[in-house]
């Protein structure tokens, strides 16, 4: 069938008006935050209905084109990228909230939902979605799904996985699945919608998205605390969770601090000047609890784990000290940082973090490096800046290099190349480091059985 | 191979003494608390290693034997019933908690750990591990994992598949995979330990399980409120979730409550007598909790939607008022129940429970239904007293019938016919009314890709 004979039967399948194939479209719709790949989808397509997500799938089947996902495109990794000819299937207009279960407190959504719509709408509801991160105002929730996003909040809350009571999905060959039915209680067989979490879109489409909700927190008050070096960040984050439920639990060096106080519009929380600074947040639910959190303060600062710290008294003090951990991405984004996402367990993560550091420094002196990250989930974001006199091809390629240092501590570590980033194409070809090849070849075998022509998203988390 | 040469060469992969053919040997250990089957596996090996495990997955690919996965034999699915020969492989003696990381309140386990030497490990440590369930004295970690194990605590604290970090399996086809590494976070690739858990052993062998721990809760407190109908034991819920993070909701009927009092051993909990109870409890960490669980109480009483209550003031109450709903199934077991373990979304319950009820009443007057279970998750346990008068036979016919109409009524409320307890064998042929056609095909192929020659617990969740 010729490239136009394609178009035209999948124009067919939509609503009219729905499958756009002009160069903007596909240059907006073919890529996502990665900016190293050339868009080059063959049309995109927006459903409005399952059954039109069907369709879609069984045509593609049938003529053998491979289909992309699309979401909010806020994804690190390429795995929304339609660099091959795919057709773009964007779920902007299936992005309706479909039902409120206040007993269950489920909210029922179509993929499209933007994360911050969720937020709110649980908000309206006296409830709260907790899986938050920097994306959150455009991300959809389909695209969480199939990255299984994490963010700021995952040591009280876990991650999207946690949040998802049920999916309905259509798999690679146009099934239709609906997936544990919304249940908290279900033992009958594979949990298949554990599958679909964090598949990136390989093994089918999430078409509708039922989502537990929770009790929202009471008068949350955070805390910003300088460590004298890294060593100290762990105990901290030990004597705090002994006592108290940390809603989070995050750090980030001096660097860090130091660029984004830079920028004038974010006080410093204190003067004392500490190589580290941990952000701790808890709900402040009773006096008591209060109480509790300064008294482990006080005993961190007696044991020297702490040379200096700051509680939030206000919600706009919450808000500022939010701002310096929330700020540094933005802010660093000015050096065309080398960036990357790992963990290790937490207990490793003082080693693991100092061998990384090591290896920098000493190859690339001139480098400047720096760390931020969710710590109590042994999530490290590192981030190489571009020295200011070297050129971006000769940063680049260096950093190549420094890829294959992160990844070989990290499997040292046996920790996790992508912790919430998920594969896509960028890591892909690092994947062994991670998953063992036996664990590779099941999981193609698994990709296989829903995605037997292989369709679905071809060449993210493996190549094809 | 005759049946000697297939002992005499499994002897080989085991410890001395560790392969048993006795009668006795092949009678406890061929069974589960299920006693509808008889027992007749060709021999129990008690493996002391991963490799041995391995050795034994092996040797039964080559010889075509089916292997049964033992752990405390507490199952009511049948899942561990070896009835065709089959090797039992037992891990009695892979009991050892192997590691601990108080950084990441995680425990490294071998299968074989009795779940409450668990929690008892957890409570030396200062910390809590919080699937708790009435067989937690004799059911192991890997039972647990294989069953997805849930309980009384599952409204706060999740079923056990929110407590394990990573696994080591060994495959249908002996490979050892190690999944998940215990990272937090961890975005590469499809959760393959996802589908271990709740698999009934037909993938492989948990051999390794590293379990998370928490914080150990705080002054837990206890309220059993008597409703006036079903339908109010709703709000109450609602209420008091609202407000308070519950650490158990669980119901029981009146006829339970005079069955467990009649026994006199437990005190009655107030003097009004009311069709319903709920027990509740929570952390009542502060004064503040207190007070506002009084608080919800009082609106409850307000509304109309409780006759009485009554809240414990100290650790002995709380038990007394927990011997209650934890004494009902082992005195109601004297009129040979019929059970039932099904469950629904929250907001369905009340709707779920009178048709049921009404069903049996109308075809059976004569029948006495005990309901209890944790209705906070949606999970019902139905169980119908066999009347004294009638024989256990025609009682067994009859039942059969009923399971008929909880099934329909369960696919009726898109619910499921096993919420805690499996599929084994005895809801392997009704497993249609909870998983679509297409699902069910999708779970065999998956099996077929982990256990291709299905040597691994064959003719459990689907018929051979």
């Amino acid at each position: 069938m010729t490239h136009q004979a394609l178009i035209e039967e999948l124009k067919t399948l939509v609503d009219s008006g729905k499958l756009l194939t002009d160069t903007d479209s596909l240059a907006s719709h073919g890529i996502d935050w990665t900016k190293h790949f050339t868009p080059a989808p063959m049309a995109i397509a927006f459903p409005r209905s399952v059954e039109q997500v069907q369709a879609i799938v069984r045509w593609a089947n049938e003529c053998n084109v491979a289909l992309v996902p699309s979401g909010g495109r806020t994804g690190l990794s390429a795995a929304a990228v339609a660099a091959n000819g795919e057709v773009v299937v964007s779920f902007d207009y299936m992005n309706r909230i479909l039902e409120f279960n206040e007993m269950d407190r489920t909210v029922v959504c179509e993929p499209g939902v933007v994360t911050e719509q969720l937020q709110q709408f649980a908000q309206e509801q006296g409830l709260y979605y907790p899986v938050d991160f920097a994306s959150a105002g455009s991300s959809q929730i389909g695209g969480n799904i199939g990255t299984n996003a994490g963010g700021i909040k995952v040591i009280r809350y876990g991650m999207t996985r946690d949040w998802v009571a049920g999916l309905k999905v259509v798999t690679g060959k146009g099934e239709l699945l609906e997936l544990n039915k919304d249940l908290i209680k279900n033992a009958t067989g594979y949990d298949l919608r554990q599958l679909f979490i964090g598949a990136e879109g390989t093994l089918g489409f999430v078409v509708e998205a039922t989502m537990r909700l929770t009790r929202a927190p009471k008068n949350l008050t955070a805390m910003v605390l300088g460590a004298p070096d890294f060593d100290s960040i762990m105990p901290v984050l030990h004597a705090f969770q002994k006592e108290l439920d940390l809603t989070a639990f995050e750090f980030f060096s001096d660097k860090a601090m130091a660029k984004v106080l830079a920028r004038g519009d974010v006080p410093a929380p204190f003067d004392t000047e500490c190589p580290f600074y941990a952000l701790l947040e808890f709900e402040a639910a009773s006096e008591e609890v209060m109480d509790q959190a300064l008294a482990v303060f006080e005993r961190c600062m007696e044991e020297g784990w702490v040379l200096d710290g700051v509680m939030s008294q206000s919600e706009q003090q919450l808000e500022n000290l939010w701002k310096l951990r929330e700020y540094i991405s933005e802010t660093i984004a000015h050096w065309t940082p080398y960036k990357n996402d790992v963990s290790v367990t937490v207990g490793k993560v003082p080693a693991f973090l100092r061998d990384i550091d090591e290896i920098v420094t000493k190859n690339y002196p001139d480098f400047e490096v720096v760390w931020f990250g969710h710590i109590g989930d042994g999530n490290l974001h590192l981030n190489i800046l571009k020295p200011e006199t070297m050129d971006k091809d000769e940063f680049f390629a260096k950093c190549a290099t420094v890829n294959q240092w992160v990844f070989e501590t990290v499997q040292k570590y046996n920790g996790s190349i992508s912790a919430e980033h998920g594969v896509g194409m960028t890591k892909r070809d690092y994947l062994y480091y991670s998953r063992s090849a036996e664990e590779i070849a099941v999981m193609k075998a698994v990709k296989a059985v829903f995605d037997p022509n292989g369709i679905m998203n071809p060449g993210k988390i493996f190549a094809v």
